[in-house]
């Protein structure tokens, strides 16, 4: 059986803002069967998600040669890949059965030919929803979990700010550190924060002017500032960090669309103050996976935690969804649906 | 038995580089004597330690109520407290004997009058010279030593870049990871470098193009960077560090006198290389004060570590010996000789 495959790529690079006009929707006749042996496998995407830093790998001092943390740089016209939720149509890999729900690197189209050695697993749902799995149960989760349980060690009782605290990463950030029994301090955009105001102890707008924001807002300090966007918050957090603070630097979205803009945070203070800065990725803490599921899914299922997620469907879409990321258009973490389950 | 104790203190705050015009002599008139039992001590001075973050205790924005590390701030007019050694003269404190040496918190004149609770402990020089007890066997040392082995977590083998490198601090810790066998990487001033150009690997004059340095001497990127400068430095360190490279922040001297002046690292690189960057003080490393003066004075005898040290002699030099350190005057750490032993 052959199918027609849509599916995105840049057109060039991308080192400012990304635009609708850097990318177009490319078809390929693509045959759903793989030689036995092959070791290839071949998914029909159902879920991708839709990431920042996907634009660092965009930059055109990037190449597919250059290793970015944990990816490579995407070249125009080039597959691009991303993590997501999908189901298996042909497989030459003994791992995985036609029909398999698969989670792991996909690609930002409807189907993808996946070769051997990239990181793709058999999905157990465990009756949540394929979209958890993408998010709040996938890569996104691990990220949050590691970075603030690894890199941030809090401790009951200590307060927490969190930028961008809405976003995949950020918005379970702020339910981690509330069932830990810390005061949690979150900040996002007006209509962000509307939506998340009853679920932190305080939520605060993130345009309003960055260096009263800390002081008029946690009063007592910061114990652990979960950074996602660097910039001028990051630099009031510093000001605003108590003795001993840690600070999490797991995104820096104010500075991935303009390489002029930089944070510079008041050295002074981390002397002083014995700030520990501390940037990780979320492959970083693959060994904490298994605890990373089981406590989450626990929490899941308590009602203790929720997911929130924003979802566009059609591969056509997923430009406009990754450039709103930018422009913080979306609530919660932003996701692709590409067919009906 | 009255003396004319003389001693300096600042005549205002100091905001920017400090200047002879924001000193005065003053003189008191000194009765030698305490009353037993009241715990007071009065000592006379022999060698003091001159530290560039005093200056950040004298601004304006610092005040005798308000902690600043493990110190307060100056007040103008105020007895300005240093490290150093002296000698007892009187005591109402059961601890110390007329005649002991002592070393701790004294004061920038001939003689201070302390009160129980400062930092003051008996000195055993152990056979080094006393001013040794001020710089390499003191907390200069301690801030070396904690901050290299406890801080950056060096290894054999690493490749380790210091600011300041003939500095009191810097000298030490390119000594120490010489010691474990890094290939060390320092940077100092045109007549600091030729002084130390031998001991360690590769040296460097720290007003070339700062962003070029590293590239070009560090070729292999950099593990650790021991921060004594901030500014430019660490951000041409943050853009040459290797993944899982650690930076301690020790010092800030490029930013002391002039608060405008901010390193803006590219905090991009410290989450794809996953940097730590640390501030911490001397004083963490309180516990590790044994191990410190038992590894360094091994070193010493053995003549696998040398001291480098900068001296002046008289009260009323104090002033220029301290402003010297924010002009690259010094070669070593710097001490100012109070009276002869």
């Amino acid at each position: 059986m052959e199918v027609t495959n849509r599916y995105k790529t840049t057109k060039t690079h991308i080192d400012g803002a990304p635009k609708e006009s850097h990318f177009e929707l490319k078809t390929e006749a693509l045959a759903l069967s793989v030689e036995p042996g092959s070791n290839f496998v071949i998914v029909k995407n159902l879920y991708v998600s839709i990431d920042p830093y996907q634009i660092n790998r965009m930059k055109s001092q990037s190449s597919s040669q250059k290793s970015i943390g944990f990816a490579f740089g995407i070249a125009p016209s080039e597959v691009i890949d991303t993590y997501g939720v999908a189901k298996v149509v042909a497989s030459g890999n003994p791992k995985f059965e036609k029909d398999d729900l698969v989670v792991g690197l996909i690609t930002w189209g409807e189907y993808s030919v996946l070769k051997e050695g990239i990181i793709l697993n058999k999905l157990d749902p465990m009756g949540f929803p394929l979209t958890y799995h993408v998010g709040i149960l996938g890569f996104s989760g691990l990220a949050a979990y590691g970075g603030f349980f690894e890199v941030c060690k809090p401790k009951k009782g200590e307060k927490v700010f969190v930028s961008a605290a809405s976003g995949s990463v950020g918005k379970m950030v702020g339910q981690y550190a509330k069932q830990l029994g810390c005061y949690v301090v979150g900040c996002a955009g007006t209509k962000q924060k509307n939506c998340l105001k009853r679920s932190l102890d305080l939520m605060m707008h993130s345009t309003t002017e960055k260096k009263q924001i800390c002081s008029q807002h946690c009063k007592d300090g910061i114990d652990i500032y979960f950074d996602n966007v660097g910039g001028e918050m990051l630099e009031a957090a510093v000001d605003n960090v108590n003795t001993f603070g840690r600070i999490a630097v797991c995104g820096v979205i104010a500075e991935y669309t303009d390489a002029g803009k930089r944070a510079a945070p008041d050295m002074l203070n981390v002397v002083y103050k014995r700030i520990r800065i501390q940037g990780y990725l979320a492959t970083d803490y693959l060994n904490m996976y298994a605890d990373f599921i089981s406590t989450t899914s626990d929490h899941l299922r308590t009602g203790n935690m929720q997911a929130l997620e924003d979802i566009t469907s059609g591969v056509e879409n997923i430009p406009s969804a990754f450039i709103g990321l930018f422009r913080d258009d979306n609530i919660g973490k932003k996701i692709v649906k590409l067919v009906d389950e």
